[in-house]
């Protein structure tokens, strides 16, 4: 196996932080739009970024070879680690965010599209930061869509092996060729929500800046807002909106595609859609009569409420739009449980994703059947094909790999001071790339409140979570950095 | 595949319930020995139990052929269920608990050998009857190593093929007609272990009736004791004494047989056993630090507390010599942490085990390593013995249903009104077989206080974890009953 190519990786991280740098420039033409002061700080973070991206282009374009495994592993690390540094500039530099641990964990938090927040009051922050910070969702979701194509096959943990099982989309053979052909669908397709949801929002009545920050967070399954109160004050027509846009994002993004090409029996056939949808509903109905009991809102009022923040949750979007601390603790719950499910695999949201538990579920069954049958051939299949062994031992394991991570998360967390129901709700929701959790990490709260140490782990569990815990892990085996 | 042969499961149980009889002739003797005068409603119960089990092993003697698999997953499950109904009739006639619900628990407590128990005070309580409390722990004990060697091996989960792994103790080939041997080999460790330890009790001072009762709940790890503060009052050699056996009896017993035969090497080289000493020494040390600078209590005694602590939680025994609830947040949660772990495979002991947990990092690290290499091949060994994909993919699945029965039984208690952290923790303590919990039912609390639904769900509970999950399962696949 080849060696790590350090030049590669950096190359590749040198046009991440260019890339990055453009969606710089859009803020401040906004900043300049808008009169405010931050433009000039806003234009230094630009010229940091495009002057030290161009250096270090200009420094590695020599030697471009074809990528090895471990290139793209560190590749993807590094960028995501690299346009972190870099993004959190704009927030030091206009002040907005003064320390550098709280800048760097709301910009791990944008490009993770996880929407945890360490700022106290948005509404004062400038107009241009606030876009900056929906961008860095909007760019960690365009990310994203790259990583599930390129380099999440690789682990046979369910991402791409999933998405082929679709059949229609993928051709397993030619899948390397096309990666960039399928990148540029599903960029397609996230481009079209983004538009779809900027117009709707803006017919509903909400401002058009709004509306471009909200949608950028809500494609992305981010959770940024520009609110204090985040959806909370919105109309219930913007929540709807907000709660189908959600919903679709969560979805596996080739769906959309075929969808957009009329083949509907394919999308009605398949397996994780289905299951995702049925969740949603039926969590929601259950939380629905949990408070419309305990609190009597109002049928519509009480469902709309449920399923905003089930869609919000299930998709590790996190935006609130009813402070669901304050429900019966079976509602709490069943929200907690939505945090460990996740979205669908093809898709922005994060979690262990509902994919992987329809596999988990079809092996246990397909268990207890050989049990009873120990001579018979019993063949497993997802939406119709056959899956091998391997992809379901890779996503137990994944599934087993991520409950780990939750548990010693909590414990690193409670030994620096946190509570129990903090530290296990704040590593569920980072790792899950969701934004709120449970009591000093609630919903109306935010992690301003914890440590700088505490700051950086969670910051780090974004990024595991993220880039699904394996692309971490496979850094750590020694024979990585061998010859 | 057969059919469901109902007259061959009701002579299994029929057995069972005259051999259960016959240690409820033992209470009855010591009833007549100390006077008491449960003597009568002993006898009694002795008689039910004999008369109707005689008389279910005379109508079903005829037609007696070979066993086929779903008779003896249903013969076991029919079994626990009868023998904790005829268990509870001792309880019930001597008026010691007089409510069915609380029988049936603490019944179900003794057979599962988990050690929870809804009596608030225990030395109220005739000798003969908690000598019969006991007695269904040493009796759980015994069935649950029939049930290791015949009849969890069908679920490839790790139980047999763990040990068979051991490669000297068993041969695989010819494995079904050495069911009885092996039986009767870990039956003599078992015996041997109880012996050794009443007389170490008594020789350190302790009372003879409590030495064999508190041996009885050791080695099957179950934890019924005789005291009302349980452990705590007893003496530092006395509770090192049942360190020791608490220890002893959450190993392997095919490792004991091996020591008793001299062959030190192969026990040494057991990657289980190892992990499992690893863990208990750690977390005690991790507990000692913690507790000592809390508590300043000295070092001898909060590393014993410590120690004792871990080794009763991890065997899921549940003796108490101290109260882990007024331990730091971080010691209890290593706690928490050991009761998700749980002993070793081919113990009496409870939860998911070491070797599962073994075999589920060898997993992660072998799907790392062909990350790296996608074209080379790397055979996963446990012990230095090659195990098959089929055993790897159904480790990983119990360790997921096992997790799954937590979050959905937390939900169940919640909904009957109990607090997040008692039910999470009665889920757990009892699914793992180990006793106490958190909060309601902590370490010197009991489960008295719960409702009447909860108790029979938790018994539920109690039978699904000591049964493997799998077992109880495969009767919910339609197919069983099917010809």
């Amino acid at each position: 196996m080849s060696r790590l190519n350090i030049n590669q990786v950096a190359h590749v991280v040198s046009i991440s932080v260019i890339f990055e740098s453009i969606f710089m420039l859009s803020c401040v033409a906004v900043a300049w739009y808008f009169k405010e002061s931050a433009v000039w700080s806003l234009f230094f973070s630009f010229l940091i970024s495009i002057g030290l991206g161009g250096v270090g282009f200009l420094l590695t374009r020599k030697r471009i070879l074809e990528h090895s495994v471990k290139d793209s592993f560190m590749s993807v690390v590094m960028t995501w680690l690299v346009i972190s540094l870099f993004g959190s500039i704009p927030y030091l530099l206009t002040g907005s965010i003064p320390l550098f641990a709280d800048a760097f964990f709301e910009t791990v938090s944008g490009f993770t599209t996880t929407g945890a927040s360490i700022l106290k009051d948005i509404e004062i922050v400038p107009k241009s930061v606030l876009l900056w910070r929906a961008e860095t969702h909007w760019i960690g979701g365009m990310g994203i869509i790259v990583l599930v194509i390129a380099l999440l096959p690789s682990f046979k943990i369910g991402g791409q092996q999933m998405m082929m099982a679709e059949g229609s989309f993928f051709n397993s053979e030619k899948i390397k060729s096309k990666t960039i052909d399928v990148a540029k669908r599903m960029w397609f397709i996230y481009f079209v929500l983004t538009v779809a949801e900027i117009i709707l929002l803006a017919v509903a009545g909400m401002d058009l800046f709004d509306s471009v920050c909200h949608s950028f967070a809500t494609i992305a399954t981010g959770g940024f807002g520009t609110k204090n109160s985040s959806i909370i004050n919105y109309s219930p027509a913007i929540q709807y909106i907000i709660i189908v846009f959600m919903t679709l994002s969560g979805m596996n993004f080739t769906l959309h595609y075929l969808l957009f090409h009329g083949k509907f029996r394919k999308v009605f056939k398949n397996e994780e859609m289905k299951t995702y949808l049925a969740i949603i509903l039926i969590s929601s109905l259950v939380i629905t009569f949990g408070i419309q009991s305990a609190f009597n809102l109002g049928w519509e009022k009480s469902f709309r409420d449920a399923l905003f923040q089930v869609s919000s949750i299930i998709t590790a979007t996190g935006f609130v739009s009813a402070n669901y601390e304050l429900w019966p603790d079976a509602s709490k719950w069943v929200i907690f449980l939505v945090m460990l499910i996740g979205a669908c695999v093809g898709s922005t949201g994060g979690g262990i994703k509902v994919a992987r538990y329809v596999v988990a579920f079809k092996n246990l069954k397909h268990y207890l059947l050989m049990t009873l049958r120990p001579n018979s051939v019993v063949v497993t299949k997802y939406n119709g094909v056959p899956y091998s062994p391997e992809v379901s031992t890779g996503v137990i394991s994944f599934i087993f790999i991520y409950f780990m991570t939750i548990i010693v998360g909590t414990i690193v967390l409670i030994l620096t001071g946190l509570d129990g129901v903090t530290a296990c709700s704040a590593v569920t929701t980072t790792l899950g790339g969701i934004g709120p959790g449970f009591n000093e990490v609630g919903p109306i709260d935010n992690f301003s409140g914890i440590s700088v140490f505490a700051k950086y782990y969670l910051s780090f569990n974004m990024i595991l979570g993220r880039l699904e815990i394996m692309s971490i892990l496979v850094l750590l085996v020694p024979s990585f950095y061998r010859k």
